[in-house]
């Protein structure tokens, strides 16, 4: 067995925010109770600038949890196993994440009907079941509300899930109590981090509106994901009426209480069955290592495109509307002077110039603007990614966990040291977590290449209006001259 | 009677080139002769980059006079004059435009009528009497030749006037003795200057197309100015067949023997006569003041304009195509990350991640390139008319000297220190050179107003044109996605 060893100490954790004013720190809404306790955890926004190393200790093993810095794991009853190796060490996500007890068969528990998942076979190979009855959540009106009379102050958002179309009201707290459920109970499932904190300013114009659409964004990758959207405790948390703090504290501890979360929620996934639905071991291996290297280069060009499109938008706020101004001061200089001719014949010039440098002023007014239009969302996308690339190291590293406790098992029967039957059901769950892995991968791939396109799209059609709008303006100070 | 003292030693001459590449030194084309003896003289085309101050020694003294360190100007014979005091400061313009003679009736020539120039009233008040025969002349074509069985190398020019049709080959050498000749011989006119000269390169290509559009310029205003086209040398240089080296050095000669140069040009100078037609000494003094504070505040903001420009340009050229090079980049990085996704329905987005990068290096490309096509005509302007605006302070000088001797005789008469006789005739020389003085000053309002306007509609159509060529790569790009 491989040694897991801890995740490197002083791992760096930078803002990757979608805006070029670089914001950190804690939010200390966090801290402001609503009802009850909210635990103290480490921020769900706050995105990894390097990509986790992979290769350290072979097998993948330097993965950082989510879930695990955020509260331990419910694992299934561990049994014992006399022949097969437990790793024990505390930090492996394979074992934390209860990938490791289900393999080795120690889960148990009563799955019902409605918590059933299914993988089914579909042209590109595993994907989570659709959900059949798909909706959408807007996020809108974040607005500041007070209690204890006026003691504390907060910001809620309304949000209004389409398929029941009532508004409720929602704190980030909550949506951050959320997603620590979520991340506790999927393990290989990537759930969409939240946006980033902010220590200071948090009732800004700037930071209210930007956390709104990182909440949006957050919402949609919610709301596409099979499995995520249909979850009873992202239900409760979308249609328990704000005003109900009864049935809100009910389905809290309800959430809280599930059992079929770490190594438990394996249980609940179904696989296809029959000739042909067992996946080849080597290819689901090759696969997830393809997959591996992909998450790697996407995340190294995504960070650097977002360093980019940072300095790109710092540039055209400072420099470019600098350039521009400046050169609209200086035609304002020359119609001055000119105006010092008082001749007749002299005075449209003076006024075309004058205009002139009008436009240019309002050119460099435009770039300074456009960073909001095109570069911004860009930025807010990238944030989003990155977080589900910090999340796939840890979904890898239980695939491979798995992958690993299967040849293990395999030798050991050569061996005579384990039974033929033990070693088929590990097989048997290892396949299961493969096809949920390779479901999740197919589904990352799929929400990738829509929002890149339709991001891409917005971006280039902000930047043609933009250069649009610049061009008409100058056409407007060319039109000056016609009369001179 | 005012000190004149000498120009300022030191007096900065920093180049002012239409190019953000700033160039300077001596041409050793200079050197070069083509025939006889050419003279050492300064550089036509080394432009002041800050304002002479008028104001020193109270009337206006500092003035530097072009043709005043070319050649000792032709003066008419000195004769004596008892009562009105001669200013025998060496290097007041005044003295050595030849003004002050001409003033004092000390100057005698005989003027042809083919040498004669008239000055009419029109609307605007005085005005050189119109070119009767306008025409121009393009300079195109700059070719390398060689002479001494090819020791020595040269650039010459092909220039064809309108109103001959015939082409004649000039060198920087031919220009730069006509405009010797144009300097020397009229006091009050300002005869454009030359592009400058440079020390290295001159056989590169951007260097030669440079000086040809600077030549182009120059000859734009030659021709233009109704005093200055018609003038014997400046036909003789358009004229005169390049082979016929003979015609050529009878012209030259001509020219330099010339007569009516400084105070014996005034002489040619016809003015309107009749009631009405003389011009009120306040009036005149307060229109060339105003002047003159036009041509101190059009200095200062043609200079800035000039600076911002330059910066400008050097900023597209680095920094603006810098920033969308590294977007291009960053794009190209990312849809290398998505090419490891080798499933196909991901193909059409990789490709058009990838055009747009292309889009966005090309736009990079358009940013460098687009100064050559609306910056630096833009400076090219405005070192031309740096050089009118150098030649004015000397022009003023010279009438303010003509009005000063009015007033002196006029004291004079009162004093009983001068005959009546003899002051009407001071002043009504001096009406002479402020009617030429007034003509020159309309003359330059009309051509600068031509040339901003038409230089500023340029401009602005190139910048158009620009955006609306990036606007369509973008729009190029977003179509890719279309089909994704």
């Amino acid at each position: 067995p491989e040694p897991f060893p801890p995740p490197p100490a002083g791992y760096p954790f930078p803002p990757y925010g979608g805006s070029y004013q670089p914001s950190q720190g804690s939010d200390d809404d966090w801290d402001d109770d609503w009802d009850d306790s909210s635990t103290v955890a480490d921020e769900p926004g706050a995105l990894g600038s390097s990509y986790p190393d992979y290769e350290a200790a072979g097998g993948g093993a330097s993965g950082r949890y989510r879930l695990s810095t955020r509260s331990e794991p419910s694992l299934g009853p561990r049994g014992s196993s006399a022949t097969v190796s437990r790793n024990l060490n505390r930090f492996s996500t394979f074992v934390k994440s209860g990938g490791e007890a289900f393999v080795l068969g120690e889960a148990s528990g009563f799955v019902k009907d409605g918590d059933k998942l299914c993988v089914v076979l579909g042209p590109r190979g595993p994907e989570w079941q659709e959900n059949p009855y798909p909706f959408q959540c807007s996020i809108e009106d974040p607005t500041k509300q007070t209690k204890f009379k006026g003691m504390k102050s907060y910001i809620a958002y309304k949000l209004v899930p389409s398929h029941t179309g009532q508004q409720v009201h929602r704190r980030y707290k909550h949506f951050d109590w959320l997603y620590g459920r979520l991340a506790e109970k999927f393990p290989v499932i990537s759930v969409p981090h939240l946006p980033e904190k902010q220590a200071t300013g948090r009732f800004e114009e700037d930071f209210i509106s930007k956390r709104r659409k990182g909440l949006a964004w957050w919402m949609d990758h919610m709301c596409s994901h099979p499995v995520l959207a249909q979850c009873d405790a992202f239900q409760h948390f979308l249609t328990c009426p704000s005003t109900d703090e009864k049935a809100w504290k009910q389905g809290k501890r309800k959430a809280e209480k599930d059992e079929m979360v770490g190594a438990n929620f394996f249980l609940t996934i179904s696989v296809p069955t029959g000739p042909g639905a067992s996946l080849d071991l080597q290819e689901v291996e090759s696969q997830v290592d393809g997959f591996k290297a992909f998450t790697k280069k996407m995340d190294e060009s995504a960070l650097q495109l977002n360093h980019t499109a940072n300095e790109f938008a710092r540039k055209q706020v400072t420099g470019f509307k600098k350039e521009y101004q400046k050169v609209g001061h200086s035609f304002k200089c020359l119609s001055q002077a000119f105006e010092l001719d008082q001749q007749a014949f002299s005075a449209g010039l003076n006024q075309a110039i004058a205009f002139t440098a009008e436009a240019y002023d309002a050119i460099g007014d435009l770039f300074a603007d456009q960073p909001r239009q095109d570069l911004d969302p860009v930025m807010d996308l990238l944030a989003l990614y990155q977080g589900h690339l910090a999340n796939f190291p840890d979904i890898i590293h239980v695939q491979k966990g798995a992958l690993t406790k299967v040849k293990e098992s395999k030798r050991h029967v050569e061996e005579g040291k384990m039974e033929l039957q033990k070693a088929e059901g590990i097989q048997e769950r290892c396949n299961i977590i493969s096809f949920a892995t390779l479901a999740e991968i197919n589904h990352f791939h799929k929400i990738r290449v829509r929002d890149f396109k339709s991001q891409m799209q917005h971006f280039l059609q902000q930047q043609i209006l933009f250069f649009q709008k610049v061009t008409q303006k100058l056409e407007e100070a060319l039109h000056k001259y016609d009369s001179v």
